[in-house]
């Protein structure tokens, strides 16, 4: 699944000044380079027009561009979407909706394995803490955030650099319905103000049963040939109405097939094509495999845990997905890493910078130095990263309440603060998604809490030693789990209200809270701020400033003909419907309703659901059901609109195969492929399997206006 | 703790010729070479006396290392140990006896909680699958094995090496209780056949409580200061009664101080100092990290077996104690490969033999090719690696019924032919361990033995994919739980009888076998020998001839002036009691009881035992407890004797410090450190907390001889 890892980052307006023409900086050369391959995640602000008219004889209009652009959608939880109707119908991915399904199912009605339909739109259901945000424009703020950087030793200029960010967000959201997101392109070559329309009312409307949508499951995720029907409908609301969406996606008469020229509008959530040689290094021998190897002990900890009973299995389940997902991707990132022939080329094509900025003495003055800054960066990372990630980023303390609980301390110590000063996820642009999601009616789970909690605190004392002062804080002469226990069967935050009341409440209700889990927060803060803070002076502030010189030298070098790397901000890619070759053998680039029924066994997760089996006669197994194309995304482009050059829907991305893992790092031509669902199949099982559904006739009434 | 992984290769006699006069090829060049650091795992036959009596000013006799060699055992499960008295007591630890002590144990009499003490000779317990071996003989059949392979092609070379090892093996091991191995030193540059006095009647006499024996847990394993009683003392039996034990260490007096010389006499498990460069990074880059992830993953669910109930925690203690230590030995491991140091220092010293081969015309034809044969079988073992760990190796398929019924499978097809054609680990010489594994009366627990399988099934299917055609044979339709609880459940192996039944049946009665764990077997067996006839000629084969190579030449420049990899097989390395500096701070190397006292905090790790918190009355608190030492040592020298220059005992090993961990690959002299039980804490244990044991006065009588 394509998800974005941790999302939640920037949102997007109206057309900007191109890169390599802002700032100041004039492209020296801006040819349009030879390119063979589908490559590119392009904001749509610099769609390659013409060099996508002269590979593929279409090229996208402003016009269509700006429809495109508004009839997509950002899920604030790392997922992509898009309108398809005029009444604020979102079509996104199962996998993207799976919490919100699960947070409104209980043990009785257990909507994941149903599946659920709104019979009418008074039905729709309240997800609790979804966001859907719409890019009504982007403007460039570049001058303004360097700006305020100027000359200031790397430290101050990271801390102005974000206080101008939060100070510009300010300004723009001027409603809780608007959102606006200061986002760093070409990693600080550029700074763009994305302007959104905010939906904050999300329901669920429509979603088949998991047992289908994730058909497979973690076996065949990252696979092709496949059969899944990864797909949710929801719809965005506003006081309490079916929102007006004037632009949306129309439904293709009969979808793609093999060869046909295909674009996907979506959210890539991140890339890093353009990290130097040394950050990729550090890369692969120390951020990958210390999340694989926490990523598999938790699959080890949920998968037992599911077998305690039913309900347990239910609770754990998309948790266990998320984690299994995030296995399987990381593997695939690193096994990418692993290869020499990548660092090769990473390594040639960095020297030929580096030699390009040698070549020009005012470049070498101004940048020469940046690589070698990044380089030290890294050693700085490896120091600090332990203490970081288990103190800071909270993997020693791996629990919902948790989260809650530093999320009230932070808020009553930051809010006091001006805008410009606080952390930056508590500006005041930031506030409505921090409400969202501390005030969210979704059910936590003692027992799964209990469980998570504990094995992080083992974690955070194998990690730390038993010796460091954090880890004698938080268990003193307890065990991990009997702090764990205390901590969640003691707290009061499983209630909104209590939280709600935390919130208001400030830093006194904080100061005066007994609740263990605000305790617990509240006794590893202090360590956790000065971790943080030593990271973004030594390593973020440095990377920051040395990526920004690299990137101008690039815009002087390159011009505009290049792409940012992915930020969650809305990116157009176009390619075509192909297979690939596999050892040796042709892998066919479209799947039908009959390969699903083959590949049936009965048995979790190849076992199709009752509705499936049942209308098995009805169906023309022919049916096109699930393609591949040469389109180029990664995870947060899940929940994407596949479209034709006439932006009709064809196609709903919910993965890539095998080989798009390693396309966080560089795009093979050859083998990397996005996988969708084809809007044939979509139709056909909303028709045929699922009984002419509402949201099937809104389609088509959506697309006979 | 430092235990051999898996355990049970070769075992030892009497010295033969040196290495670098063997086998035709006189040394060059044979100065010892200056080496001012204590590091080397010295067999017995080679022993560097001249250059520790320069250093340390005492060198080792010729007796004095005889009967250090006949005083030191080995126990098949990878671990190390002493004869203390003339009538078979083994001294070794804790640790290495864990998996007998839990075996003895029921959910109401649990030995690993409460310790254990015969109060007669007739109260010592058997241990279900221990034996110990006595090296009384080493003789080099280097002709007779490179013979045997001669200007064979590398794959056809393999196997008559093979054969011709089990053959040499039959000829010496006359009787059950003599068992030969052929063992491969300098990585094939000499092949010593090592003869053992071997004891399968193996009883447990004494052990302490878990909470004392492993007193800090994993989070203060492979650290220091330390204060564990890592103790448990065995007996070896012949003919129902106490083998006499001619050869035994007596106990020091006081024991050892800062500053002092210290031997250790060990069977270190395996060290890969002698690898080439493209071997490093295999294992740096694939073998590390696959085995991480796995022990990850089985530590989240074994961890959260263990709050299933009490008799969950009971069961799986010995498991989850196996899987931390290797997880965190394999993490110090990786860590140590990814200094870029350890690799330029590799790669400087490959380059500077390579270039003494290259330069000498002889050397360069026999020799020149060896390293680049060895790159290009990393490559096929990059293909190879998944399909070997999981089928071959079983990764696919952890659980005691498993290796139990393959063990029957294979040894129906392999015994009916000739011992030189067999498997090597069903040569006639193997056979009594093979029937003592097969035939343990040790108990197998069908819940823990479900989650087991499930876990690993799941690797399986995840590893090779849905439609790998083994998966599909062994999941058919069914779930991995599925299929680990039909497995679990259905079979007979529980029962030894009819272990035994179906070992003495033959292919006939595994022919009729409709046991589920036999006919999973069956369905593996052929594609996992396919995988393993592929790897043992396509890269086991090309490394050995090219590491033959490798160490000609070393030989050849070096003459006798190294030591070989460690093998299993005893070595003696030598050192003094010393602490080192850690990030500023200077470790003492001695502690004390008074220490264990101040770090009790009541909760497990954490709490010492009662009968130490009621003893502490009577306790002298500044009594030496556990000490580290500049010796060289690694997993698989648990239980090793540390003794003095008159070859007392003043200690016993147990565990490395963190630093430790990278001697897999080098030795720091500066902060590699072994650390051991000191033997003055055992003897005061032993009198004032556990009450003046029968094995203490047998110490003591031994001692007065």
């Amino acid at each position: 699944m394509v998800t974005g890892a941790q999302a939640c980052a920037p949102a997007p307006g109206s057309a900007v000044s191109a890169p390599g023409s802002a700032a100041g900086v004039e492209p020296r050369v801006a040819p349009i380079p030879e390119r063979d391959s589908d490559e590119g995640m392009w904001t749509v602000d610099n769609f390659p027009t013409a060099r996508v008219q002269a590979k593929h004889g279409f090229g996208p209009t402003q016009a269509w561009l700006d429809h495109v652009r508004l009839a997509s959608v950002r899920l604030a939880n790392g997922c992509s979407g898009s309108f398809v109707s005029p009444r604020g119908l979102v079509m996104t991915n199962h996998h993207c909706a799976h919490r919100c399904i699960q947070q409104l199912s209980t043990a009785k009605r257990d909507y994941v394995k149903s599946g659920f339909q709104a019979a009418k739109v008074s039905d729709e259901l309240v997800c609790p803490a979804l966001e859907v945000d719409q890019l009504v424009e982007i403007r460039d703020v570049t001058f303004r955030v360097m700006g305020a950087a100027g000359k200031l030793a790397e430290a101050q200029a990271n801390e102005a650099r974000k206080g101008e960010m939060s100070k510009i967000e300010k300004e723009c959201a001027t409603d809780d319905n608007t959102r606006c997101d200061v986002v760093t392109l070409y990693r600080g070559g550029r700074y763009h103000r994305y302007k959104y329309r905010r939906f904050q009312d999300v329901r669920l409307a429509f979603a088949p049963e998991l047992a289908i949508a994730f058909f497979g499951g973690d076996p065949d995720n990252f696979n092709f040939p496949r059969y899944g029907l990864d797909l949710t409908f929801l719809r965005v609301y506003e006081n309490g109405q079916p929102a007006k969406t004037e632009h949306y996606f129309r439904w293709s008469g009969g979808g793609v097939k093999a060869g046909d020229l295909a674009f996907v509008a979506g959210h890539p959530g991140s890339t890093s094509r353009q990290l130097t040689v040394a950050q990729l290094e550090y890369t692969r021998d120390y951020a990958l495999p210390a999340r694989l190897l926490r990523m598999a002990e938790r699959r080890g900890m949920l998968s037992l845990f599911q077998t305690r009973g039913a309900e347990q299995a239910r609770i754990a389940r998309a948790t266990l997905f998320g984690v299994e997902n995030a296995l399987k991707a990381l593997r695939g990132r690193h096994d990418t890493l692993l290869d020499p022939r990548v660092f090769e080329a990473k390594r040639a094509k960095e020297q030929a910078l580096r030699a390009k900025v040698a070549d020009d003495p005012a470049l070498r003055k101004a940048v020469g130095g940046a690589w070698d800054a990044i380089a030290a960066a890294q050693r700085k990372k490896k120091q600090q990263r332990i203490a970081h990630s288990m103190l800071e980023r909270g993997d020693g303390f791996w629990s919902t309440y948790f989260e809650h609980a530093r999320a009230l301390v932070r808020a009553a110590e930051e809010l006091p603060k001006p805008n410009e000063k606080r952390l930056r996820e508590f500006a005041d642009s930031k506030l409505p998604a921090v409400r969202q999601q501390l005030l969210s009616a979704a059910p936590i789970y003692d027992e799964l809490e209990i469980a998570k909690l504990t094995q992080s605190l083992m974690q955070l004392r194998e990690a730390l030693g038993p010796d460091h002062p954090v880890v004698r804080l938080v268990l003193s002469a307890k065990s991990p789990q009997q702090v764990a226990q205390q901590v969640v069967q003691g707290t009061g935050l499983d209630d909104v209200r209590e939280r709600e009341r935390l919130l208001a409440g400030g830093i006194a209700a904080i100061g005066a809270s007994k609740d263990p889990a605000i305790q617990l927060a509240k006794l590893v803060d202090p360590a956790a701020r000065q971790t943080r803070q030593l990271f973004e002076d030594q390593v973020e502030a440095v990377e920051q400033r040395a990526a920004e010189q690299i990137a101008q030298a690039r815009f002087e070098l390159f011009g505009r003909s290049e792409y940012p790397d992915a930020t969650t901000t809305l990116r157009i890619s176009y390619g075509r419907v192909k297979g690939w070759e596999e050892n040796g053998t042709q892998i066919e680039p479209v799947t039908t309703f009959g390969g699903a029924f083959e590949r049936h066994t009965g048995v979790d997760p190849f076992a199709l659901p009752q509705s499936w089996l049942g209308a098995k006669p009805k169906l023309d197994l022919s049916t096109p059901f699930n393609f591949c194309s040469t389109n180029d995304i990664i995870g947060g482009n899940s929940g994407s609109p596949v479209i034709d050059k006439d932006a009709l829907v064809v196609g709903l991305i919910f993965d890539g195969n095998i080989h798009s893992l390693g396309g966080d790092y560089w795009f093979d031509d050859a083998v990397n492929r996005a996988v969708a669902v084809h809007s044939e199949g979509i139709l056909v099982a909303l028709e045929k399997i699922y009984g002419e559904t509402r949201v099937r006739n809104e389609l088509l009434e959506a697309r006979a206006k």
